[in-house]
C-alpha cells in the first residue's frame, strides 16, 4: 500500500544542561531525541523514529542539529514547526524544518560539522558564565594555543584525540580550528570536519588549554603527541557543557 | 563581656536561576541568603545573620552583591573565603573578603548601584542564550532606545518605573544608562544609579525594549510617560533572568 508519507529535515537548537545526550536511551533518562519523539507523536498521532547529524554527549548543546523524520501532513512546515515547537520542552526548539530529498539521513548525507567551544578566564569563578561555559582559570598562553589548533588543519590521524568506534578509521580532514579570544574574557573556539571521533573536539580544545595554554606541553610536543597517533599523549577532555553542535553542511542537498 | 568580633564586608557572585531571591524566606525555599548564613554556620559554628546592599528578586543573578556580617575569626580573610566558598552551593560564590570598618552596612553605606541586564535579538529563540538572556525577538529600533535612555539621567522622580515601599520617595541620581549593541545579536544595558525602585531596572528595560524598540512608543512618548511619574504609563516588566547586579560603590570605605 503506497503511503503520502514525506522525509523532513529539521534543524534543533537545545540546552542539553538537562540532558543525557541526543540518544534515546532505554532506561527513561530524559534525552533530546526522546523529547524531539515524543513531540512528534504528539503531533503526527503515530510513533515517528527521528535521525540526527551528531550524537552529542551528555550536557552538549546545540543550535544546529540536523534531525530526519518521515511524516505523512498536509498543512505545510511552517505550521509543522509550529505544532512541534508547541510540544516540545523550553530547552529545545526546532529553529527550521523543510522537505528533504527521499532517502536523506542527516548523519550520512553531512559534508562537514562545525563545533563551537565556549569558554572564560578569570581569577574567580563566575556562576553566571558556568552554565555554558568552562571555567579554565586565569592567564593563557593565546598565542602558542592558536599555533598549536594551526597544526590539526589538514587531513590527519586523530587517534591521540578521539576514540574510535569497533573498527572505525581514525583519520578525518579537519578545514577550521579557530579561537576568538574576548577582551571580556569570553573566549570561543570554531573547529570544521568532515567528521569527529568520540570526545574529539572536548579533547583537542581540553590540551590546548590544560597543556599548550598553561605552559605545561609546548607547540612542538604538541604536535609529537598528535603525531604519535596515541590516546595516552593527549590531555583531559574539556567538560561537555562548554560544546555546541553549531552548523552541519550539506551542500546544496537542503533547501535551507 | 567584650567579644573580638570583628565586621567584614563580602562579595557575592550567584546564579540566581534556582532560588526565589537573594532574602531568606520563612516556608525554606531556597533563597541566596539562607544558603550563606548555612555556610557562615558550618565555617564559624555560630548562627549568624548577613546584610546585603540589595535584595534581588527571583531569578535574578549578581557578580557583585555585597554583604556584611560579623565574626570571630583568626585566620586571616583568605582562609575565611576558602572556608565558606567550600560550604556555598556551585552556583553562589564569595569573589572577595575583607575586615570592614565598624558599624558598616552594605545598604546604607552603598554611594550607588550598577546593574546589567543581558538580552538578545533573533529571529527564533536560542535555548543555549536562554538562562542569562531575554530573548527580544529579531529588529529593534537601538538608536530610539539610546536616545530614550539618555532622558533617564539626572536627577529625576521614577515613579513611573518602579514601586515604593510604604513612604519611600521615588526621586532617584541616575548616573549612566547605557547600551552596548553586540553584531552577533547578545545586547547588554547597564545602568547605575544611587539607589532603584523594585522592579526598577527591569521596568525601565522592558519598556525600552518592547514599547520604543518596537515602535510601540516614540522617544517623545517615552518622556511624557517619564514625566507623567505614573506606574500605569510604564511597559512590562523584563524578566528576572537576563537581570545581574554587578557593581555596588562604597568611594574609599572598602579596603578591595
Amino acid at each position: 500500500m503506497k503511503t503520502d508519507k514525506q522525509r523532513y529535515w529539521g534543524i534543533l537548537a537545545y540546552n542539553g544542561s538537562q540532558y543525557q545526550g541526543f540518544q534515546r536511551l532505554s532506561h527513561g533518562q530524559p534525552s533530546i531525541q526522546g523529547c524531539f519523539e515524543k513531540a512528534l507523536l504528539k503531533v503526527l498521532h503515530v510513533k515517528t523514529t527521528s535521525r540526527a547529524a551528531g550524537r552529542t554527549d551528555a550536557g552538549v548543546h546545540a543550535r544546529g542539529q540536523v534531525i530526519g523524520f518521515d511524516a505523512e501532513w498536509r498543512h505545510g512546515t511552517d505550521a509543522l514547526q509550529r505544532a512541534i515547537n508547541a510540544n516540545l520542552p523550553h530547552d529545545i526548539v526546532l529553529t527550521a524544518v523543510g522537505e528533504a530529498p527521499e532517502g536523506f539521513h542527516p548523519r550520512y548525507d553531512a559534508q562537514s560539522r562545525t563545533y563551537i567551544y565556549q569558554f572564560y578566564t578569570a581569577p574567580i569563578r563566575d556562576p553566571i558564565h558556568d552554565t555554558t561555559q568552562w571555567w579554565v582559570g586565569d592567564a593563557l598562553d593565546f598565542e602558542a594555543m592558536q599555533v598549536a589548533a594551526n597544526l590539526l588543519i589538514g587531513t590527519h590521524d586523530f587517534a591521540t584525540f578521539g576514540r574510535p568506534t569497533t573498527g572505525e578509521v581514525t583519520i578525518r580532514n579537519l578545514y577550521e580550528a579557530a579561537f576568538r579570544f574576548g577582551e571580556d574574557g569570553l573566549h570561543r573556539f570554531q573547529i570544521t570536519a568532515n567528521g569527529f571521533l568520540q570526545r574529539m573536539v572536548r579533547t583537542i580544545i581540553g590540551t590546548l588549554v590544560v597543556k599548550v595554554g598553561r605552559g605545561q606541553m609546548s607547540v612542538a610536543e604538541f604536535e609529537a603527541a598528535f603525531q604519535a597517533a596515541d590516546r595516552a599523549r593527549a590531555g583531559p577532555a574539556a567538560p561537555p557543557h562548554g560544546l555546541i553542535l553549531e552548523y552541519v553542511e550539506y551542500g546544496n542537498l537542503l533547501n535551507r
